[in-house]
């Protein structure tokens, strides 16, 4: 039986607990171990490119330490951080949920549009779509203008973010023609089903996304 | 419970049974229905545009027939003839083997090699990796120098195609600098392992990685 | 005297006529014979991959048949279907419209747009302009939103499509500077001049520039 | 009747004539006039940047004392020199050979390869693929190590020169996997046809194809 | 000490001049010889392709002929004419504006703009961005709608101007997610800093960063 | 007068020292202020991407905490090390000797070729050539197959280090024909004098051209 640890960078237990239910569906339809890890000592909430720096480390730490007890690892931030060191701490397969969630989406449409939280994560974005060799592919990025903060529910409630996602996955879809769309962040998975019934394309969540792929690669001992 | 159908589209009924065999780890660690058909009437192997062209329509049908049976599908040939034509034909998730197979090698290693048969498919792959958008992440990709009929054992039986795939494989890997190869066919799988193991890097078969995305796909519900 | 075949592959003979007609020019001032060929038994228009996968097989006969009579053949159809299956059914060059008239309006302007029948066709047009390696010269390609049966004139008549048309064009020329235009349909030749005349950049048909092409190949006894 | 003036910007009689045998083929078989002339105050052979950008000029002009006379223009150097430059001296369209020769190819072929003359040429060449955002489609240019001098037949004849070529093409073939060539002068017309018996690929004269775009333009009424 | 020459290939003397002022800060900040002149005989604005084609041969016979007395020079128009013969006519670094400026942006930035003056330039510029490989980074260029004349100030006079750039600039920030400007002329100097105050993001004067680049080319003698 | 801090990275005194004999020339001929520090309590060399990973932090304290004093930075390690995260720190212009380097190489040559040190640092230079958006105009990137402390000289001296780089250079230029070469690591400068004259093409230290490049951001006042 494969057991996949799925870890969050930030320090923030909403986030590492809206991941774990992000997977119940998997865990339960394939009777796989997917355990839920966040850390300590990080940011609250990774949004500039020193919060991506300050996790690496200890994200591949805690990949090597916890190296025999799982046989996949998928790292829970939308920025991939610290991924490709944490390759270097392990053999097992680990998976970023950005390039994953990209690449899922790739499988499944044409024209991949991403939600995002706020426009300060977009030059990032774009130095990863170019990294991963799939920039032509990424019809466009747009920003919701919250934090990371406003994701459980903002001066506006949950009601003004899912509005807010809403009206910028209207935009991806109507004037830029996407026809799948990836959360841009790992706490965004309860407004995956609305939004895909509000817009009629696929909705990638990105956690689940990037733990399937896990799922696959330890069950085919696959390494990365 | 996830029900995926694996449809072989040509009539080689050995090549269905070695899809079959592929699956059976899947099949195991996650308990799902992993259900693999040929079809009858298409080509013994699909080795030119015209074998693709020609096995398109009877996969969009054959998915059209048993969309109510199954929660994805899965298309395993090398071309992923018929992808977007059976896509039409269900709103159930349709993966092919050839872009699921390399989007997970891009999903685990930095450059990408493929393992092709022969030389006369190589135009064929290098235009799917340009409608992928992924072309620039594809190193190389090198043919064995076999027809559809060697990988079952030809002349020189079993042994002579291991050794001609590894001889292919190192060149990949020493020459080209490919830290990750791709099968690039779905009846190779009997290599795959003795492959990774005399290489050193993860060799992905695409029916398998497929195989995994469907799963995934099928259990979040993504359509394609 | 070359001789090359217009095949269109669907089975509507208003279209069959309409692109005889629109080689006229080509035919008389060339002195050379392009014969225009429908065919039966395939789709009234080609709107959906489905139809686009079902004509690559009679395509691809019709050509190995008459093989012998003609020096090029042209398929007209924007898709390409078929193309590649039917050059392997004869040595002789075969053209496809789209990719021909796309090379054409590369040759001529600097900003290709394309003015489409309908959103539908557009996921096949940028796979296809991606496979083809030309994606970053296109700049736009806009839905004109109407069916291949209104190109003969729908509920408010030619007029209707032609103002339809030249709104899309003039938002590819203005919005998106576009200097050279393709009109995405083998049956849109009659609006090409108004087209041109309106808009003051060249509008390229691509069924006339495909037949050029294939005129070219057969007199330089080039194959595909 | 089309009427098309192919210039050869050189000063070279010995190029001039040999374009205008070039062009007997597509004279003849669609009867329209193709006038060659050659210039005269510029460089001998077109061998350096400076060389280009000194018959830039003098194209341009000679493109504007002749708009009358002739309804398309091609300028007969594979540094398709002053061609922007002409199009802005008039209406009628103009062809460079370079860009013809290579769209040409990529309408027949998956990977294109190019034969230069001499390895000075090859940053111009990439330069100018580039900029026509084709660079993925041009697998290889391999400089034959000639001067245009030589062509019409060095210190080892034209059977070394033709000796040479086919050692090119067929690195080319076997080594880049190119299966289409176009002859990166416009001074190699002569072994065109060899070169092609010898590989078993299509072989492209830059000449001839921009040539024939030419016609078509003129033909159709397109401008550049 | 290193000794420049900034050659602006207009007649021009207005621009000659402004350019001087613009370099006041790097020759007084690093005590370097920077030397700046115009051509006699040339066009008096270089606008059109035909216009950068006849600067060419005058670049580079003044870069030859004064070869002796500098370490580095700079071709000053944002067409980078001549560049690649100027090249071919000294051992010593030769730089052009708009290639300076541009990969400097990219050096500061993640979305380059480019601020042009009228939109005849906007093809030659797409050229020059696919040229160079980079135009995946310039995420969009627009003009200012002015001649080159305006610069100085025209009929609403350089308040105008200041205001025609800044709503461009507004544009390419606020639509286009431009990070970082960059001015499309050599003539722009003037409304740089003003620019960025107004835009919160860095505004590069092409002329002062190339000159800065020839600059460490000559003292590091680095050749092009 | 502007004052540029190069920061080594790592903590091995002798490189730091190397980096700072390396920038005596632009520091005599510009009268700039150019000091070189190393970091503490960091990796001795910077081999792989947790050494990378584990330097960003201390980089863009360094920089925050010394911001008063300069008025630019530079990174100098090959792999641009928390370039990004340093940018966050500062107003002041931040540059990365990897992306500075490769930048002035574009600035002076058609074809970049890169000296690198060891094959493990390949895939992280491909993944930055991808993010720059210049990896179509990187011909190659070929390891010495050393590690850094070799290059002070290893166990066959300088001597051997000296001619292994030759050897790459001689196929970088021979085989792959690049005509301009960065060299892949910031303690390289020693053999940058020699390997140009041995090769007959540019060599670019990464470490002399991004401190080029800050001086002259310093001067022009932007920041990155």
């Amino acid at each position: 039986m494969p057991r996949v640890l799925v870890l969050n960078p930030n320090s923030n237990p909403a986030v590492t607990e809206g991941i774990d239910s992000a997977l119940d569906g998997l865990r339960h339809d394939l009777g796989v171990t997917l355990d839920v890890a966040g850390l300590t000592g990080t940011p609250f909430g990774i949004e500039s490119q020193r919060d991506v720096d300050a996790v690496a480390g200890p994200i591949a730490r805690h990949v090597h330490d916890h190296e025999g007890a799982y046989d996949a690892f998928v790292i829970a931030c939308f920025s991939d951080p610290g991924l490709h060191g944490a390759r270097e701490a392990t053999r097992k397969p680990v998976l970023g949920i950005a390039s994953s969630g990209l690449l899922t989406a790739l499988a499944l449409g044409e024209a991949v549009g991403v939600v995002s939280i706020g426009s300060g994560s977009l030059p990032r974005h774009h130095r990863l779509y170019r990294a991963m060799g799939v920039a032509p592919r990424i019809r466009a990025d747009l920003p919701v203008g919250a934090s990371v903060g406003d994701l459980a529910g903002g001066s506006d409630g949950p009601d003004g973010m899912q509005n807010a996602m809403e009206g910028v996955g209207r935009r991806l879809v109507a004037e830029h023609g996407c026809d799948v769309l990836v959360l841009g962040c790992a706490g965004m998975t309860r407004y995956r089903a609305p939004l895909e019934a509000a817009l009629g394309v696929p909705v990638v969540d990105p956690a689940q996304a990037a733990t399937g792929m896990a799922i696959t690669a330890a069950v085919l001992d696959l390494s990365s």
